[in-house]
């Protein structure tokens, strides 16, 4: 249908982390800095923290991994007793620092800071409009939008006030059209939003006296904080000195039938050890690894996994197969960024590099090997040959999830459609591309069966097209972008 | 009259560099580059280049100085053939990359980049104004709110076409107050501006087929370009494929009568082999030193400079006297930002680390030393004391410039009122503070005289409180400022 | 027995790595890079490369891990067809550049560098003798003595011939007591040798014309190189321009009866992935867990690992016992050395900061926890608290080792004697100490029964304190030594 | 003669500092690091500092400024009252770090550090004998056999004992042929020792109750240390706990008749507030000028020096001939290593990124340009036509020290014979090729006249090529050498 072509932009992983001590402490920095760390797994290129102080905001953000941008003297700077916090993976070739979040603006109702994670469809028009109307933009985030929304926004209430900025948040996401989970800090009041469909996770935890926000619960539980519940799709959180409030998003629209938690979270993306949209990540895991055993069955001697993200479902295929469960893959965890390839003899390092087959556990045995997932298909076939080169008499892949035919707008990030082999291939022929002898795919009805879930609290346009939003009409050409720091 | 207190803000020190070239070159950044370095002592904090390859701007900036941040690689990727530069000193305790220029930002007129030495006096009142209409900001530089008032501009033309740009430079320039010497780059076109009064310097210089802007013809001079002549107060210069031309800026009004050229650019800024405003440096400093000589003629066996700015006239002063010239004081070019100081026994390194007294040159010799100004006091008080620690017998304090006696709003550093030695001190005061036998300062109209300059073509405020831009009223407590990076 | 208070020295752990392209080939420090890549989890702290060109070696050595030290650049500066590397890590608390490897340094026989893996018993007293008669120490390495040793060797053949290195290399060896797997490289020859009982492991591999010499098989694998054999203990290896050709190191020597094999590697050290003295590691450990379940079975509901050494020996477990097997635990893999931890509230976030235990598939279990080994309790003890938390009823936790009660002098990292809990606790009290309701270790016997080994073949003093090799006496203070780089 | 092309081998720069407190003070490094400060003219490669605390040594080296190196960090890890450091340049092309000093050694005797400034004649035949009875070499420099003579030599007192180090010194000082100003320090003790002809510098200077060595009185200056005197020639000074003394360095040979102080320090090296061989450098220069004009007068307009070397010749040049003096080169102090220079239009930006010339002043002028010496003739040539390019008329250079036609072998960086244009060319020959209308050299004997010494005292071989030391034999190739890091 064209989307790609059209929307062919950024597309960011992110997240996020927020923390208000309604009593007195110094060390919001601190927290967000290791809740940070918990969720390093959802982006890995740039992260940020802001802090607040009750009179103003701290900032300091870098490309890199958490522990590497912040030691204690930058946290030393990070003063005060809230602060919110972000991490980062783009699918640009050149990542730039202007990109990294939280952004911090100056605005009429004060200093304000926000950490988005998500990606908006109406962002490019938005964006059109506001620069029509005298904006000015230097990065190239759909957040900076939402930023510009609220300095435009006509709120009541004193400059810099809980109610000041709530309204204008209300009147900000009231324009997007999108995925959002999004922390907002000021000196005096933090903000979190969810969007009405929910497509992105945002759980509030409770630290003693303090009040926290986080895309996942490990995160909670690296600060010892406790899970209190998911934020509702639709709900606005507001944390100041009085303490916490729920309320509505937009109180005039009615909640929304149709609900788009990411199904993808699930299957991939998520840590497994976090509480995702109320299950346990390991647990689903488990789940559609049993539910793919039942659904395509096999004659084998050995499931093995494809590290680290196919070993729960390896294990329930395992376990409901009877078939023993081995870690016929290694995995590396060592692998950078930069990793120089030999020049002349030897190509195609990637799969390489990160995995490693057993050939004395594989030699000669029938082999059923679980991955969550098939994008381009290309280190399927690799991961395929690897097994073989080791000594595998059959490989039997198993998929964990349906095959992914349809890029993700909604914050996970996919390659565009002719690159996803499934867009354009039949199970059979993605089998003989990737050379296994027999592949098979977890249905749709059956990862919502094991999950015990109705379809209909869930985005899985991955796999089926169905779009739960709208996209806008397309009007004017993209504008130029700055390149560079 | 309380000038200090209510406008204490961050004051920039800066240098601006651009180049166009009008045929084919690759290579605008490289020449971008060795003008930055030539112009390094207007600001040793931050710099950037931003370059046009007439589709897009490519941008880097950094803190530093320009030998550190660019190397091949970096300026590799500045591609194009026109590109504007700035480096910047700025007050403030702390120094942030956000604050680094040029500013590039992204408007409905496309990609849009700004280099700009000078201070505006009604910055403030302007972003209250802007943030209030909805506009954000995410630095505390005056330059800033330029750019949003060309991003709120209403110019005919096609967006980024030259003629738009020029309109919404002058809509922009039209609404602030103030010394700007102002560069602007889009893919398509270069425009520089000058306010009316044309406080702050700018050149205009040829490189076969280039045409280049500068603050001090010592950038053209690296680069081998020809001098054309000083871009006039209240002038535009527009170059674009088309070739340059000049137009007013403000064709409605009529040419200042007054004009508001830095005369501290003479005494001390600016360096000793640059031409600026007309005439060259050296010898404008090397006439205040005669004329200094016959306001405050002295016995004494030896005239020495306080290096490197003091030279010029301290030769001068020896030739006009007919008293011997030597480098009495020796300085050090090794002396970073962060020098560590023992903790115990030795305080106060500061002067120390930089300059040297030879006992051997000043042993019981009646000295005259040169100074182009007196700030605070403590550094001419160090350096008495380290002449007669050396030996000098009698020292006698000379000083090419008039008491420096009010802050500058302007462009140049100078500290609030209150330190200013000579705002509260009589000269008589003033020797005592410093020990030095005797003190003189040049006089106002010696300095004119001196130089065969009309003064109404020059500010002085910094001698006599004349300022020659009315300061608004101050309407609302200043805005918080963000913290960090 | 008080060998800790005496031999409280620096201990490394480390991993080897060469190649010598007998062809022509330009690309030795390329494969050096990727084999030290595989070899990463031998030593984290800093590592290194010497590569030959024929004429002179080139050096590049750093502190950090292989992917961050080596770029392009770097590699294109280690010229050469032949190439050895080293990549490192250290008990001592400062960690030095000055004694990252290999050693490069000019003696009689020209340039020669060395690359050790291994604990010499007798360097202290080597180096005592070595100063004694003028030399001089750089580092605090055993590897430096061994450098020493052949500068003093008086070896036939021309200086910097494979005679003449092989003689020093030889008569250097005959001096030295204890574990090294070493490579030695000239300009014109690569030796490598491995002590008479073959503590440290060292193989043989084949890529094309190339020779290659690694500490473990996982090396070879991702260069695609082809596993020939073990380097036997005792053995000798030489490779020039004429090809590999292998000898008795010590020809008048007996073979040793008793092998010194590092049982240690097995259980933790190695890679899952690797052959090790001719045995699969992941085999091995699987084994284990299958025979730790015979020897300590327990009614349970959940059999898990502690990633990631732990886990195919927990698999073993599970299928020998027919417990269902889970992955309770969850590891972090962005943990840096330089974690901060906030100020005041929380404490000791070691543990915490990798593993995170998973409430909903622990939560009413009784849980089989099953770990390598048990060093200082410390650790378990915070493990088996951790699943306490998320709900576990009852833990039970298995050792697939028996108990370390005795350091290592060969080359693994263990605590001094006072430090190892089992040392002075039985394993009633070190199940009491880490809170565990059953605590099991693998008997010796049952380690080699599994393993279908006999005990001669290998060391196990870290759990008998049976020392295979003698320590000297002592017989001067340890000598003072530099602090810094 | 052809030395050159046999000892074409590394010459280094270098300046050396120590400080020993006899009383207690834990400043010894932050004294070090200022003094090292003072004397970064001499070295601008690398630089370090050891410290002792009584105990043992800690050492800190690095490439670089003495200012980027150093910080509050480093040098509080620098513990303890006494401390050595050095600054270094060398020629060769490639900068290591294991080449910086202070060296610092474990040998039998304890641990030692040495920072040595100067060239041995006789270290690469020192370097293949000791080589040859088993030493090994980790650098190139001429310190490290001096370290190894150390360490060989038979020493009486006890190890670590200021006996055994000061026998040890003078046993290995016995063996070298050269020039050396030379400090050692171990935590017992702090030796100085100056070659018994005297080529570098050495004063001696006391700060309250410390010693302070250092190469020139400008560090004792800067950190208000009194003078007292020089370290003579063959003199040995002991600095302990109990106090200083002096002792010959060799007793048992006679004192120097013909001395060999470098007559270059005066002319180019030190800086001009240094006190050197008892005599002021800016004195010294000065009468050069005076002496100059004396021997090559002319008519002219102005007299202008190079600077900043030249400038103190140039006030003595324009004082005898009565022709105005003016500052008409004007240098840059910004100028880093690695200047990227445009890649097409421009070339040889050498000299131009350095130095500018004043049109103003020049326009139209007879102009005598005064420099320090002519080397290879090139930047010689560059300036004279910068000059003429800025209009002068007539361009007379005056080079105040004899033609430079003979490479120096102890401690200044000359070029080869064949790239010094004075060793193949007249004076008139090399004025036509700088493009001078005339060219005066000082002469030799004007030169000492000048100063009122006698040439007996002076090494002046890079005039004349009266080496005063004997080169040896060349008996073996050079060793290869180790490349990198």
């Amino acid at each position: 249908m064209g989307y790609d072509a059209v929307y062919d932009k950024m597309k960011d992983e992110c997240g996020v982390f927020g923390i208000w001590a309604v009593g007195q402490s110094e060390e919001a920095a601190n927290f967000t800095y290791l809740g940070l760390h918990a969720l390093q797994h959802r982006g890995q290129e740039s992260a940020g923290i802001v802090s607040s102080d009750g009179e103003t905001l701290h900032t300091h953000r870098d490309m890199g991994l958490v522990a590497d941008i912040f030691d204690a003297d930058v946290l030393s700077t990070l003063k005060g007793g809230a602060a919110i916090g972000h991490v980062r993976y783009s699918t640009t070739g050149a990542s730039h620092l202007k990109n990294a979040q939280p952004l911090a603006v100056q605005y009429a109702g004060g200093p304000v800071a926000l950490a988005h994670n998500g990606n908006l469809v109406n962002a490019e028009a938005l964006r059109a409009e506001l620069e029509a109307q005298g904006s000015i933009f230097t990065a190239s985030t759909d957040s900076e939008v939402i930023v510009h929304l609220i300095a435009r926004a006509r709120a009541s209430g004193a400059p810099g006030s809980a109610e000041q900025l709530v309204g204008a948040v209300r009147q900000a996401l009231g324009r997007v059209s999108g995925a959002y989970s999004i922390l907002f800090l000021t000196p005096k009041v933090m903000v979190g939003a969810r969007d009405p469909m929910g497509f992105r996770p945002l759980v509030l935890g409770r630290l003693k006296g303090s009040w926290v926000l986080a895309s996942e619960t490990t995160a909670l539980d690296l600060i010892e904080a406790e899970y209190v519940r998911e934020v509702e799709p639709g709900e606005l959180v507001i944390v100041d000195g009085s303490g916490l409030r729920s309320e509505r998003l937009f109180p005039d629209q009615r909640p929304q039938a149709r609900l788009g938690r990411c199904v993808f979270e699930h299957i991939y993306f998520a840590r497994p050890d976090t509480v995702l949209f109320g299950r346990s990540v390991y647990a689903v895991r488990h789940g559609f690894g049993r539910q793919l055993a039942r659904e395509h069955a096999v004659n084998a001697d050995l499931v093995i996994p494809v590290p680290d993200s196919g070993v729960p479902a390896a294990i329930g295929y395992a376990e409901e197969s009877g078939i023993p469960f081995a870690m016929g893959l290694v995995r590396s965890h060592y692998v950078g960024r930069t990793f120089i390839e030999p020049q002349q003899s030897i190509r195609h390092f990637g799969v390489k590099l990160k995995l490693n087959a057993l050939k004395d556990v594989l030699s000669g045995k029938r082999v059923v090997v679980v991955d969550d997932s098939v994008v381009r298909g290309t280190t399927s076939r690799k991961i395929v040959k690897m097994l073989r080169s080791a000594g595998a008499r059959e490989v039997h892949l198993r998929i964990s999830s349906p095959p992914t035919a349809w890029p993700c707008y909604y914050g996970i990030d996919t390659p565009s459609r002719q690159e996803l082999v499934a867009s354009t291939h039949s199970v059979e022929e993605i089998a003989t591309y990737v050379t296994a002898d027999t592949l098979g795919y977890l249905s749709l009805d059956g990862m919502y069966a094991s999950m015990g879930a109705e379809r209909s609290g869930f985005c899985d346009a991955c796999f089926t097209g169905e779009y739960l939003i709208q996209f806008p009409k397309r009007t004017a050409p993209p504008p130029l972008r700055l390149v560079g720091q």
